[in-house]
């Protein structure tokens, strides 16, 4: 661990709910507890028993593999039991609204929830009706915070900072979490953001929280330490204010000519899984630029470090120990 | 443990099939054992060693989140190993009968089979079939031994006793396997147990096993020590012999005027999850005389004592142990 | 274990793909590592710690619900931790690519992948992307190595050897993993095979590998040591080339009346689930001949010995250790 054992408590939060709440401070430890947890993914017997005897509940309403997944192996790593809970197989198809569904998981024990949720709010809205510790794991269109900060110690693990940087943001902003969870984490740290995309896609309200829009990605380029390329929901190219899929690729896809046009070091992100051709090109998802497979790696350290810490703060035991 | 240690071995069953089988004395012996397994579910290391290196398989031919997830849990907080066989994903979809498969998972080493099954009587048709330990987790309309089992202990934790209370169950009787449990539980216990519904849906023929029978819920409201509120199947609202949902809220309901003519201290409960608003009115349900999340959380500690108890009980090696 | 602790390393494959690239050696040092874990499933604490710390996902891409849960039992009882990954919910709906999908999985730090998937060469082609070890569960009428693997183990056992050995296999060959991996096994390890079924399902080219192919079940049965009956795909009854059900049971069924005519301990095979009444009648099936349960225990230990020989060598530590 980087921190000293002097330093006083820097996270008391019980619940994971968005990173615009978070103050610098916060983010920097949660970064820093990633990283002594990171080291534990490299041991051949990648457990601590930081969480033995605690249950981790996965309750996601909308499908992701790779997020749940990593959910499961973070808390697994970190000797918490994990139960899944599917919608699909749930009495919330009886018609239980989602604040009953959890007070009766949480009856049974349960000492984190980890939601994902089709609703914009719905992790605000059930850390208020209960007493265990709420991870938000993507809430609509509002905040996946994980994934913001798995993003946040990747760049900084590759740049060595984050304060300073130029970062770019592209595709469909307006619908999504990450960019808004990037969005905050990256302002805290003091990066400089410009969100790109098709002015339909790319609001200009995005410039009051102090981020730059544009929609010409190719006069960006050049100035860019790290560019994020959103995935692009293919079923919703078919929507008004959506170019053709041969549009956007031509200009907004990042491929071989544009990555020849940004710096040699530019990090090339995005957040999984890649409709490869489309937003990023298979070479260039595959070369030495891209962090895909990184971010893939860091998130369970990241996720690691969010489970332990509220776990912590909610026993009232904050302290900061070795994991 | 209440029990003292030279008593002699009180259960001595592999299968927990139904109530009905069960004497007095061993009905009380599990809630002794689940009195003693709560605890464990207050520590911070939530985990008893009691079943480490056994194999609990989940098998639900019919979903329910809550019972699915509940012994789940109870499982890995005996350290047993638990694996799920969904019937959706099964060879039984290939025309296996439900002995065959049971008997090919058997042969892989499984300890427990708790059953979750549509046809009444599956549950003891698979207990003749297997060697292994087997647990009813609701077979058709026929019993659903946990659950009346968890019932009774509520009961007990917030009466301080079961024998000579007044019990009214309400709903679709006839239909349910809660109520066969539960009346056959609370009758071994000594309470008076008086059905209320419908008279379609509760039929006379229970006043022959000692049951009384009414449909009039107002008046026997105020005797009542405890009112068990059963979950209306709205599915099967539009059946003949089923009365419409005004109706029925109107005459079978329990809400806030009811509950003031009701004793004080009347324990409502539900086996949820609740269709608030049908058969329990949502102040009622978060009222201080409800018990429902307090079931929830009972149940856990139950199924831990059953699960404990048959599985001591076919080692062959049912001494009274502290758990 | 049966090999001396002086012995060169036996195993030094992380991937276990089929059984064609196997020596007999190597086959053999598969099944004697099977028998010592066989006994840690007698154990009442079914637990060797020998994969502690370890990931292993299981990636079904086509649905076995007993493969499945036995490569999850193995796993668990070496300790490991065990992850699904179910193609319903996942990103390969979004067009992601096997390699994809698989190396999205393997940078969150597995260590093992069990794969089944439709496609002949499957395991193959994610064995060359991945750099955790890969086990095929079966890849469409290729390969089903550990299938093959336990029938070995399960004619050792109970005849005491395999070579010199007449083992029939009968049904639809030619779309039949299972009967090339059992051919590939049991010629290694020496014994004279009989490929049985329709004409149309048993390519005359099998001869070129050794094998013998007759249409005439009853011609044969005298000689045979043992006789694996394969499952017939109801479902391709209807195809061009597959006689009727009637027909197939008429010519190539085991029931009583064969038995009789058979050696009077022959071995009766079948890789499950059956289908009573038409491979294989249901007297047969659990007579004193079949060794259908025996075969689901054995693979058990055989998938044990397989994750924890491929785990080892992946580890560099390819030591002949004690399980």
């Amino acid at each position: 661990m980087t921190t000293a054992t002097t330093e006083p408590v820097l996270w008391t939060r019980k619940h994971l709910l968005g990173l615009a709440e978070l103050t610098r401070e916060e983010i920097v430890h949660v970064l820093d507890t990633a990283e002594s947890f990171k080291e534990v993914s490299t041991r051949s017997v990648k457990k601590v028993p930081a969480l033995r005897g605690r249950v981790v509940v996965n309750m996601f309403f909308e499908e992701s593999t790779r997020t749940r997944m990593s959910f499961e192996l973070a808390a697994q790593r970190l000797s918490a039991d994990v139960i899944d809970f599917a919608e699909k197989m749930s009495s919330t198809q009886k018609g239980e609204t989602l604040v009953d569904t959890a007070r009766n998981i949480e009856a049974m024990g349960v000492d984190i929830m980890v939601l994902r949720h089709p609703a914009a709010g719905a992790a605000h809205h059930l850390a208020g009706a209960v007493k265990c510790c709420v991870v938000n794991a993507g809430d609509g269109q509002h905040a996946h915070p994980t994934q913001g900060l798995l993003d946040l110690f990747t760049i900084r693990e590759r740049k060595g900072r984050v304060e300073g940087l130029n970062v770019a943001i592209v595709g469909d902003i307006a619908h999504s979490r990450v960019a808004r969870s990037d969005l905050r984490g990256l302002q805290k740290l003091g990066a400089k953001v410009t969100l790109v995309g098709p002015p339909t896609l790319v609001p200009k309200t995005f410039e009051t929280i102090g981020a730059r829009v544009t929609s010409d990605f190719d006069g960006v380029l050049a100035e860019m330490d790290v560019i994020n390329m959103l995935r692009i929901q293919k079923e919703r190219m078919t929507e008004s204010g959506f170019p053709s899929v041969r549009e956007y690729v031509q200009f907004f896809g990042m491929n071989r000519e544009r990555l020849r046009r940004c710096k040699p070091d530019v990090l090339i992100m995005h957040p999984g899984p890649v409709n490869r051709g489309i937003e990023l090109a298979a070479d260039v998802a595959d070369g030495p630029n891209s962090s895909i497979l990184r971010q893939v790696t860091n998130g369970l350290a990241v996720r690691m470090a969010v489970l332990f810490l509220c776990q912590q703060a909610a026993a009232g035991t904050a302290r900061d120990e070795e994991p």
